[in-house]
């Protein structure tokens, strides 16, 4: 569709209409009409040459500031035009626009743009030339209500200027919501416009003005990113009592072994289908799905993919309910994959089958004792859902979850989503009552918009950290000042997760870790931490570590010193972090906790960090992290330092579900990550899982 | 010292006299004479009250701009007196400022301050309100190269606006230098010179000038932070044939018990002392250090502070040449402590004897099966020293190292550095001969200049990672526009740092892991790096991770893309990183390191990227990853992500000493802590310790 930039007074026209304060301007064709132009709006008055052909017009000498008086008005207009003819030859000149300058004030900008994903998005930040220098610019996803617009205003560096910087008087914040209020309504109920950089906006002490204004529209009605509703899978399909394997093999280089093997463990009925074999592991094989005596709830599918839609039919006839497609060669080769892909589709949407897949490792359910995919090993069952758009990631989480002692609930390749997608598999995870919290590995998300409302629901209820990849193809360094291109999508993307409440890390191992803490502690009521250690070292570094990620040690409320004074050496820090000094046995960690215990109330979360030492009994002193934690309602979290001499220590914190951390910093950078999304006083939502 | 501000006419005089460019002006006394003034000046002017009272001169209307003629003058002068001494009652004005006004141009500044550890230190960042909001401010220690002035201009982000701003011409970066070169050239070699901030300096296309400036003299000669030296220790102090330790005991909650069962597996000759025992895990107990019947090198000292000095007398006597004291209940309690250790200091001084501590856990040699301390466990023989300023860190790290299978050449806790510090200890590590990287835990270092001088010299040989706790201590809230406060003292231990080539790192486990990457592969030649994986998902995050910690993943050469075309499968990336896909054994990524062992001109840093699969048998390829780095000069970094699949292949990795990352994003952060201090193409320093 074809897109064009409005006019300068085209421009002006359309906000005026949204209720948005321009400067006052007329556009003249005759220099007696600027004269009077000029003096109905008062000097001082800028003119500028208006032309579809010249964009940037200062560059052209079409721009005249500070005209004062009726003669320069008449010298400019000249000018003006003269310029515009000598150095742009041909262009179309529309007329002159005569102005109202406008003082100087702070320089902001608001800007907008249609993100491929999650659809349009609003931008702030400081203006001018600041705008690339800082790169300084907050992102939300439309709508807006006028709380989240204060939030993008006052969460950028910048907003510093506005509230009054250095005595200066504050800037009129209102007016500047205002803007953004009614810019972005227009937005959302305008189809016709793409893109828009108000650039800059001038803020006064009281009012507000846009001098610059760049919007894109396009000439026909575009078509809103629809928000692609998927039919919704009930629950229950997840959970089958029969499954049969199509391409069951007893070739162990064949992925219908591997898949067939690793059902083996399946409670409910198998049935490996292949017509070339009639034994399979002792079990009968079956030449097709119809063949099968009784009702078939799962089919995995692992025969060639030219192979797949007669089975599909088959799957129909014999009323399956969910197809697991391991099968490759699908849409991920583009052409012919492409439409065998639709074949598929269309014939489950027929018969009502849904699908995983294709092209990808399977599904794992390890509560149900079910691993239908062909990964040689099997994870341990545990509360974490880890839902991935890459098999080998998942192959390698769990291969690795096995040493860390990581279980969970369900892992889920979703392959090319031809059928069953993410929102689905967050549904999944969201009523599975093994699951509690959720993590996942992005590397696309087609339908954002679909994904934010049901992720965001979900992660109400069960925390959901993401690993998105791709924020390298950013590219920043061709970046402008234009809002459009700062807002790169990795950006959106985490706008989006920040409005869902979903927490975005970079590293995998982090990201389990993470998911593991949620899984056990829920979201923190606020930031406001303790730190409990003997080490002076760890102390120091914990101080470090929470300013690094945004926690607040609070301070030691003067009740509480008392109490922990009357029988703590006199040398402890007496401050938070709490040192206990090296001598610190558990029975002086039991004696604090107890204290804490009591006095709930100024603190969310707590870090307990220990070392090796001889007068602490690793078991005993976990044993009393994990009482102080059943004990609370707060976060607590172990840093129970060391190799080989604390493992007894990690042993018990995890039977009694404590998180523990082997690096302090890890700890305290997961605290913050929670808090960056779902941080800081008050305004949490509920819902510790626990 | 009384320290005092330069009034503005003193300071343009001082600067002047260092050859800096400041407008033109003149102090008069006489509005007549400030005609006179702005006539000889020339139009237009700014007039300004001086006055040692008034500080925030435009705060009592003490400032006139924009005097365009002669008249103004003469009302400018008027005004400015009037609202001085209704403003500031009492006021001295020692007369007005008349002054060139200068036009318009990029504000920068450049400021001052000494460091209480590492002395005078300049700094340069954006000027006028720029430099609050940005925090975007460089540090240098004095003094200063022109090369490093450049590179500090340069590595602010606001440099783009120097160079030349979207089209801009670019600004007189030459006359940039020229000030800080002169500025950091007084500062050196004023003494009275304690602190100063020109801000703004305006920078034009050509030219540049200082129009405020701020200069705080102490009225004495300063003393100059003065390089303590403190004797240099002759290495073969560090490498005993017999130790006595005093105060050995048979009671397992004593020091004396822990530090002597660990110097039971000591090969050279170990003596118990204490004058209440006769026999010690069957040896004999002698009752003083000078009754033993041979010669004593070390003695370790585990006895009440108070006894300590009598015991020193009799090392002295004995002929001692090292004493560890482990005792605490010296300088760091303060008072009567504090006058214990200096008198210990004298005995040993007295007597040649040097000290370890006192208040420390003690020393381990590993390579020497020593263990002089009361930490429980002791660590594997390995290549990394560690020098730590607290003794839990030591505990705790030595702990985590068994499970790991990290190995130390030398564990040394520095304590209360009554003698022997950092300094030596970094002598030490640097001629070892079984140490090839080093690792310090820092708080505080007393002396960072002879610090700094000692640890560039080590860092050009062997690689330094450093951990610097209190960096939350720097107040940033508090920081105002003055250059001062912004160089927190945290920043300018970075910037010393990076002067001297050592590797800042935040987390504990991080420095470690670098410290055996370092001491397996060096430093890297350049920061080209090339990734290597069979998974697409690995390929995107190793993108991600290299654009986020500053590695350049190079394109592939022509020649190099056709040889591996030619034995590659037709869906292979054809890029960097190359995904061999999911099907690669150990063969094909063999044949993958053939061609980069014959194309190593292009590439410094290789990421082999691996992941369990049933094709690649982990010890094979491991082998392959093995040969590939020791059949060229580059830094191969493995990452063979996985759990106990792989762990077959981490064995084979660390006999083969190829450091092995199981966090993806960890290889890329250490490599990249590496490069952005020692990083960068040609520029780099010598020194693979390979």
């Amino acid at each position: 569709m074809p897109e064009r930039m409005l006019s300068e007074a085209e421009g002006y026209r359309y906000l005026a209409g949204c209720g948005i304060p321009v400067p006052s301007h007329r556009l003249v064709e005759r220099a007696s009409d600027a004269r009077t132009a000029a003096e109905s709006i008062g000097y001082p008055v800028v003119m500028k040459v208006s032309s579809p052909q010249i964009v940037h017009k200062s560059d052209v000498g079409g721009v005249v500031t500070g005209i004062e008086n009726p003669d320069d008005v008449e010298r400019a207009y000249e000018i003006i035009l003269k310029n515009s003819a000598a150095n742009v030859p041909g262009a179309e000149i529309s007329g002159i626009i005569v102005e109202q300058q406008m003082p100087p004030g702070l320089e902001v900008l608001v800007g907008g743009r249609t993100d491929p994903a999650f659809g349009k998005v609003i931008t702030f930040g400081l203006g001018g030339r600041l705008v690339e220098l800082l790169r300084d610019v907050s992102i939300r996803l439309l709508p807006v209500t006028d709380e989240e617009i204060a939030g993008m205003i006052r969460e950028i560096e910048g907003y510093r200027l506005i509230r009054g910087y250095r005595g200066e008087p504050p800037k009129d914040e209102q007016a500047l919501v205002d803007i953004i209020r009614r810019m972005a309504e227009a937005f959302i109920e305008d189809p016709r416009l793409k893109e828009f950089d108000l650039n800059p906006v001038i803020l006064y002490e009281s009012g507000a003005r846009v001098v610059d204004a760049r919007l894109i529209v396009e000439e026909m009605i575009g078509v809103e990113t629809a928000v692609q509703l998927r039919m919704e899978a009930p629950p229950e399909i997840f959970y089958p009592s029969s499954i049969a394997v199509v391409g069951a093999s007893a070739n162990p280089n064949k992925v219908g072994y591997s898949v067939f093997r690793n059902l083996l463990s399946f409670p409910g009925r198998l049935y490996p289908v292949n017509p070339t074999r009639r034994e399979l592991f002792g079990r009968e094989v079956y030449p097709s799905v119809t063949a099968i005596p009784d009702g078939v709830d799962w089919v995995v599918v692992a025969v060639p993919a030219r192979l797949v839609p007669g089975i599909m039919e088959a799957c129909g006839e014999k009323g399956v309910r969910l197809a697991v497609i391991v099968t490759a060669g699908f849409r991920e080769i583009g052409g012919e994959g492409g439409r065998l892909e639709e074949k598929v589709v269309e014939i489950a949407r027929r018969h009502g089958i849904r699908i995983i897949g294709p092209n990808c490792l399977g599904i794992m359910m390890p509560h149900q004792d079910i691993n239908a995919t062909f990964d040689p090993v099997t994870p341990k069952k545990g509360s974490i859902a880890f839902i991935s758009q890459s098999g080998a990631l998942i192959t390698t989480i769990v291969d690795w979850s096995l040493p860390e002692d990581l279980g969970f609930s369900a892992v889920i390749s979703v392959g090319n989503q031809a059928d069953l997608g993410f929102e689905h598999y967050l549904k999944l995870a969201e009523q599975d009552p093994d699951t509690r919290s959720i993590t996942l590995y992005i590397e696309e998300i087609k339908n954002g918009r679909s994904f934010m409302k049901i992720v965001e629901q979900v992660a109400e209820k069960k925390p959901v950290v993401a690993v998105k990849s791709g924020s390298s193809t950013k590219g920043r360094e061709a970046a402008s000042s234009h809002t459009g291109s700062l807002a790169g999508s990795y950006e959106v993307y985490m706008a989006a997760f920040k409005r869902a409440g979903v927490i975005p890390v970079h590293g995998l191992r982090d990201a389990f870790h993470l998911a593991e803490l949620l899984a056990s502690e829920g979201y923190p009521a606020g930031r406001r931490a303790i730190a409990i250690t003997s080490a002076g070292g760890f102390a120091v570094l914990s101080s470090d570590y929470a300013d690094m990620y945004g926690i607040d040690l609070v301070e030691l409320p003067d009740d509480v010193l008392e109490e922990l004074n009357a029988f703590l050496p006199p040398y402890w820090s007496r401050a938070n972090p709490m040192d206990l000094l090296g001598d610190a046995g558990a029975d002086r960690f039991a004696a604090v906790f107890d204290v804490l215990i009591r006095h709930q109330d100024f603190w969310d979360i707590a870090f307990v960090v220990t070392v090796p030492t001889t007068l602490a009994d690793p078991t005993h002193l976990a044993n009393e992290i994990v009482r102080f934690s059943h004990h609370t309602h707060k976060v607590v979290v172990g840093c129970m330092l060391g190799g080989d001499s604390v493992k007894s220590g990690h042993r018990v914190l995890r039977t009694g579900q404590i998180p523990n951390f082997e690096e302090l910093e890890d700890a305290f950078k997961a605290i913050g990550s929670i808090l960056s999304v779902r941080g800081g006083g008050g305004g949490v939502r509920p819902g510790s899982p626990r």
